[in-house]
């Protein structure tokens, strides 16, 4: 049994599903559809279709499960409840203040309609939140720390290029290696934000451009820059091209909790990743999910669910009994 | 609603019970059941009934969850498919090489008795397992890299205690720092068992032993030391009983994997501990997975279940609307 697989929004995440697909043998990639001329766009394998969006609902019978690759602040809330009405569908939707909103509009349209949707699918949220659930239900006495990085905020890199004389710029958000290592000791630090990461700005310059007034204006940035430990560094061209153009991320998610009395005993429960591309390893969570949402709707289990929801036989190649004997 | 917990076994891990219990408003224990005698036993808790074994049969109706303590060789194949022919049960079954047989025991009582039993939980098996399933099926294209330590093997510990002249001692497992490393850089090495972890044993010697003799003897002990690097370390009994009573443990489970072609993009993922005491931390893994028992129970879902098969949301004394909004 092949898993079909559809792909909406053909950016560095459409793209990172498609290579991840490649991986998996037991899923085949149908269609890419996008909102661009189709004849514009390239896939890797020339087998693949590729389809105005509009095209999407006449395949409703060729896919089994449709990831959704666009972004959450405009594409995802129109899209998630759309597509979760004539297909399964996974996004990867990250915007935390409205996640209770954008599931109930999903989870109505996909229970309607007989369809499962996995919602917010990716590593934040996502792996760290699963991590994040685990260990506060083990150690319900501790404290919790996230920290992001070493990694390319894009957020903060188009921040940094809407400066007046930035002709590019990247900005990597790096974890304080002090405060990693008081957490670590079991210290359960307080921690402002200043004090969680610091930020790389890597800037090239317009010809002729003040620099110290591009780093001034940089630093004293409110929101952004202002409270943090902040470097810029002023770079070429053919530096930024050949050093930065990569989508490297990581972060942590560590735990330091107590157990007993007399003597309390301290535990650290840490999950951490270090990705040379952000988008390609997001793709492949999402591709996980698509197995899951397949199985779970062939057992009826529909409506919207996260990470929470899922178990994670589900996500697996493997069977029940090769799960048990080989990574139990 | 509070659920009501027993306890089967009364060692380490059934006082962790105990302890982590008290973190869990939602839990309340209502009797351990021993099979020594039940007046011997001095609960933390002095209104928790102290009963042995033999009654529990009695306690069908008074305990919702019931957690077994007991080890792994001789009381849990026992102890699993009869006590899930009347109650909800949690143990933490970790022989590896019977893991399938044990499992369709205990399926086979708690199907036919309308029971929920979570099997092999812990941190190996258990929260180590489900990292090696949720980062193979993230990354398929990879290498699965799992140390232990640092923490006291009570299997070696028994070994060196059983050599000739030696009074008493304990066991450290050390995971080698430069493997670790060589890991964590995407280099995925063929690690033999002697290049991932050395062997630290702290040894008390009868007065008189002859110490090159049992260092010898350790160091040789084929299966269990032959093949690493070990250290053999004479201590006085005093030093023993200030340092070494304790029960740490830890570990890392890392995959390295691969993504993309042209340029292949390397990407880390790794769950560590690290743990002051081993009996507690694994026990309140097993408070939490009775949580995840009751509720699953609740629900009609039956029969025997692993990490693999259990949602994350059931383990979280959260609301799921609390689960989306804060920790997602």
């Amino acid at each position: 049994m092949t898993i079909r697989v559809g792909i909406v929004g053909y950016g560095n995440l459409g793209r990172g599903v498609e290579a991840s697909i490649c991986q998996n043998p037991d899923m085949k990639l149908i269609a890419v559809f996008t909102r661009r001329n189709p004849d514009s766009l390239k896939t890797n394998d020339k087998s693949v279709k590729v389809l105005h969006v509009d095209k999407a609902r006449e395949y409703v019978n060729d896919i089994d499960v449709l990831i959704l690759c666009g972004g959450s602040a405009t594409d995802l809330p129109v899209q998630g409840p759309y597509f979760s009405m004539f297909f399964n569908t996974v996004d990867s939707y990250d915007t935390h203040a409205k996640i209770l909103e954008y599931s109930a509009a999903v989870n109505k349209s996909a229970l309607a309609n007989g369809k499962t949707a996995a919602i917010s699918i990716g590593w934040d949220p996502g792996l760290f939140s699963m991590n994040r659930v685990l260990a506060e239900a083990v150690l319900p006495q501790g404290k919790e720390y996230t920290f992001w990085g070493r990694g390319v905020s894009q957020g903060h890199s188009d921040a940094v290029r809407r400066v007046n004389g930035v002709k590019n710029a990247v900005q990597y958000t790096v974890p304080v290696e002090k405060s990693l290592q008081k957490v670590r000791n079991g210290e359960t630090p307080q921690l402002t934000t200043g004090e969680k990461h610091i930020r790389e700005c890597f800037v090239v310059p317009e010809a002729e451009a003040d620099k110290e007034k591009i780093s001034h204006e940089i630093k004293s940035m409110p929101h952004y820059f202002n409270e943090y430990e902040t470097s810029v560094t002023f770079i070429t061209e053919e530096e930024f091209a050949k050093n930065h153009t990569g989508m490297p991320h990581g972060g942590f998610v560590i735990r330091s909790g107590q157990t007993g009395q007399d003597p309390v005993n301290n535990h650290i429960v840490e999950f951490s990743i270090n990705l040379d591309s952000n988008p390609e390893f997001t793709a492949s969570i999402l591709v996980a999910y698509a197995r899951a949402v397949y199985r779970l709707n062939c057992e009826g289990q529909i409506g919207a669910k996260t990470v929470f929801d899922i178990p994670l036989a589900y996500l697996s190649a493997r069977t029940s009994e090769e799960l048990l004997r080989e990574l139990l």
